[in-house]
C-alpha cells in the first residue's frame, strides 16, 4: 500500500463568505482524499491545521507521500512540524506541494529560496502545457489541458532551477509560469504543482486528479531510511548518509 | 575587444516574395552586426551560408562569441563546420543560438536531444517574461517586454533541462515557451533565445537587442584553451581537460 | 518482461595476448548477459561489432534498456547506428554506458561534450563510494565497495553536469572520479558507470552486478513513444513531443 | 571596489590547547583578510561570533561577497542573522562557505538539505583535482594541487546536485569528496570549498588563496536588488522578483 497524508489548512472552506465553502464543504483535503482513495493500492489519511499536532515523526514514518495545501495560515504551522516534514523528505518521503503551498514553511525550507511569484485573481482561463511528455507525472495527458478559471500565477518564480519542468502554464491575462517542477532533495522527491485556488473546483478536474495521482506514484520512495532496519539487506550507506 | 562572429544563412532575405527581403534587405546578420558594432569594445564579423567556408578553426579561435541564425538551410551546413563550432564551444567560445537555430546542427550537437518544439505562423503578439531577474542576460529589462508579432513557438521543447531559464514567452494564441535558456558545455557558455522570425523586425527591437548584447557579454570566455599558451600562468589542467 | 540489449565490441577478448581472453573467453557481453538472465523478469539479447547490423530501429523498439561496452573500435560503429541509438533513447529507451563507453558514439552524441578524462593502466585498487545513498541505482550497497584492480580514470571528466552523481571513485594512485552519473535525455534515462576494464574480472564482482541490475531497472522506460499507439490511453503529447 | 565580509567564529584559535592558536593567532578571518587585502580592488571587513551583531541588513547591503567559517559554535549564530544572510544572498550577495561551514545555518538554509558528510581527523594528505578546468574559480591552477595535511571529508555529501562541481578531493586514507561546488540561489551565487580545518595552515597555501580569490570575483553580484534604485536604468523586474 502507498500511504498518503494530505495536509490542508482548512480555513477558506469554513468561511461562509468564501466560494470555497460551497465548492469544498468538506475541505480541499477531503476532495483530494476522495479521488486518491479510489485507487486499490493507496490509503489516505488527512490532517488539517486544527489537528496538525498529528504530524509527528511517527506519522511521517508511516507516510510515503505527503500532499500539502496551505495559504492564509502558513505562519501558524509550528516551526518544529515544518522541520519534521523537511527532515522526513530528506530521509525519503515524497512531497507534493499544491498551489499556494509555494510559500509554505516546508517547501521554503526545502528550496532555500524566496519562492516568490506574481499573481492576480481575475478568473483567467489557464492552459497547462506538458513540457516533459515522457515524465511519469505527465502520463495519460494530452499535449495540454485547460482549467476554465484559476488564480493567475506568473514568473519570476523564485526557485532553484528545477530538475525537470513538467508543465508550463499559460493564462488568458498574459502570464506564463513553470506550473509543474521537480526537485530531488536528499533521498526524497519533491513536486510543485501550481493549480488549485480555493475558489475554483480545480481538484474535481479529471486532469488535475491524474497529475496528482501520477505525482504520488512518482514521489513514493524507492528506499526509506526509516525502513532500512526492516530491510533484508540493510544498506549501511544509509546509516551514514544523512543525519550524521 | 570582444570578437563576435555572426552567422546567418541569408536565404529568406534574398527571396523577393518573403517579407524578410523588405525588413532585412542586407540580411539578418547585418542588422545584428549593426547594433553590436555600436559598442566600443565589440568588433563584429559576419558570415553567411554562401561564405560559410570562412568558418575555420582559425576564424573560431579569433572569435569570443558566435551568434547563429539558420532556418531553411540547416542541412546545407557542412558536418565538419558544425563539428568545428561544437568543439570550439567546448574549448571556451560562447554561442548564442537565435530562433530557428534550435534545429541547427551545432546546437543539436551541443544539446544531444531532439530540440523539437511546436510552432505556428499566425502573427501572435508575444510577451516575454523575465524568469531570472538577477541573470546578467536580463539586466536592464522590465518585468516583461512585448513583440507585436512573432512566430509562435510552444512546449514541449526537447532540450536537456537548462541550467537557468532566463525568459518564458507567452503568446496570444495560447502557447507558452521557455524562450531563453542557458547551458554550460565544456568550457563554453550556450544561450538559446527564441524571438527572431524572419518576417518580423524583431532584431530592430530595443529589448531584443539588449538581450543579445547582454548574452554576448555573458557568453564571452573567462579562459580559452587556445589562449592558454599566451597566458602568463598557463594552467596545465586545460591541456589535459579536453581533447584528451 | 524487461528487454535488455547488450552491445559489446568483442575485440580484446579475441586477442590471445590480452588478459581479457582468459577472463571473458565468451566476451564481456556474455558475462553481463549471464547475471542479468538470472532475473525472472529480464530477457537479454546480445550483439557485437561483428553483428552490429542487428541493431535496427525494430530491434531497438523491442529493447527497454541498452547496455554499451566499446573501446578500441568506437570508430567502426556506423554513424547511422549511433544515430539510431541516440534517437531511441530520446524516445524513451534506457541506456547504460560502461567504462570506456564514455568515448562511444552514442554516448558522445547524447552528451554533446568532449567526454574526455585522464587515465592510467596501473593495477590501482578502486574504492567506489555511494554519493547518493537514496538513489535506486545504489540500493543494497554498503557505504562503499572495492575492486582490487581497475584501470584508473580521473577528473576532469568532460560531461554536462550530471542530474545526479551516484558514485565517486577513489584510486590508490591518487585519482578521484565521478564514477556513476545520470542524465535525462528526451524521454530516456542515461547512466554512465566507470568500472569495467577488459583486463580485470570486474563484471564478475557482485557489487558491480548489483549496480548494473539496479541501473537496468531504473533506466527502463515509464512510457515509450513507440508503444503509444498500443496504449489504451495514447497521450497525444508524445506524438508532437519529439521528431516534430 | 569589491567589498568582502569575512565571518569567522574565532573559537578554536583562542584555545591554547588547539594547534589553531599557533597557526592562526589572529584568527582565520585575519589570515583570509590578509591575502585578499593585497588586491587593489578588494576591501575586506571581518566579523567574529563575538561581534556578530555587526552583521545587519545595512552591513550586508554594503557587502558584495560574504565568506563564512564556522564549526563548533554554529548553534550560537542567531537565527535572525542566518536568515538575513540567506535573504541577502537571494538578493544578489555572493557567498563562499569554507570547510565546516557546510553545517552552518546560512548554508543549510540555502541548500535545504542535510549537508551531512563523513569525516575523520587523521592527517591525510589531500589532492584536489580540478574537475571543471574552464570555470572561473579554477583559473591559474594546475590539474591538481595538494595539501600535506587536512581533515578528511567524504561522500555522501547531502547537498542538492551542484550546478557545477569545480573540484574533487582525494585523500590518502581512502575517501573522495566533491570539494568545490557551485549553486545559483535567487540572484546570488554560492560556492562551497572543503579545505580549511583549523589545525592546518590551509589558508596560507597559495593555491587555496587563489581559489578563494577567484571565488570572490566569481560570486560578486552582476546586479543587486538593493542597488537597483541607484542604477541609471533600474529594472522593474527586480522589484517584483523577490520578496513579493
Amino acid at each position: 500500500m502507498l500511504r498518503v497524508l494530505v495536509y490542508n489548512e482548512f480555513r477558506h472552506e469554513k468561511d461562509p463568505n468564501c466560494r470555497a465553502s460551497e465548492i469544498y464543504p468538506e475541505g480541499i483535503h477531503s476532495a483530494i482524499a476522495a479521488f486518491l482513495s479510489k485507487e486499490a493500492d493507496i490509503s489516505v489519511r488527512t490532517v488539517t491545521l486544527e489537528t496538525i499536532g498529528e504530524i509527528t515523526r511517527e506519522t511521517l514514518r508511516e507516510t510515503d507521500v505527503i500532499i500539502w495545501w496551505g495559504h492564509m495560515a502558513h505562519d501558524e504551522v509550528p516551526e518544529e512540524i515544518a522541520a519534521l516534514v523537511q527532515e522526513e523528505v530528506l530521509n525519503g518521503m515524497g512531497a507534493v506541494f499544491l498551489h499556494s503551498g509555494h510559500k509554505s514553511k516546508p517547501f521554503m525550507r526545502l528550496m532555500g529560496t524566496s519562492c516568490s511569484l506574481i499573481w492576480r485573481e481575475s478568473d483567467d482561463l489557464e492552459r497547462i502545457w506538458v513540457s516533459a511528455p515522457g515524465h511519469p507525472i505527465a502520463q495519460g495527458l494530452e499535449a495540454y489541458f485547460e482549467l476554465p478559471g484559476e488564480e493567475t500565477y506568473g514568473e519570476p518564480f523564485g526557485i532553484p532551477s528545477p530538475d525537470e519542468t513538467v508543465f508550463v502554464g499559460w493564462f488568458t491575462g498574459g502570464e506564463a509560469f513553470r506550473s509543474g517542477c521537480t526537485w530531488q532533495r536528499g533521498n526524497g522527491k519533491v513536486f510543485y504543482f501550481q493549480p488549485g485556488h480555493e475558489t475554483y473546483p480545480t481538484y474535481k478536474d479529471a486532469n488535475v486528479q491524474r497529475v496528482i495521482l501520477n505525482a504520488v506514484r512518482w514521489a513514493a520512495p524507492v528506499c526509506r531510511i526509516s525502513d532500512c532496519m526492516a530491510c533484508p539487506n540493510p544498506p549501511k550507506a544509509h546509516k551514514t548518509g544523512f543525519g550524521a
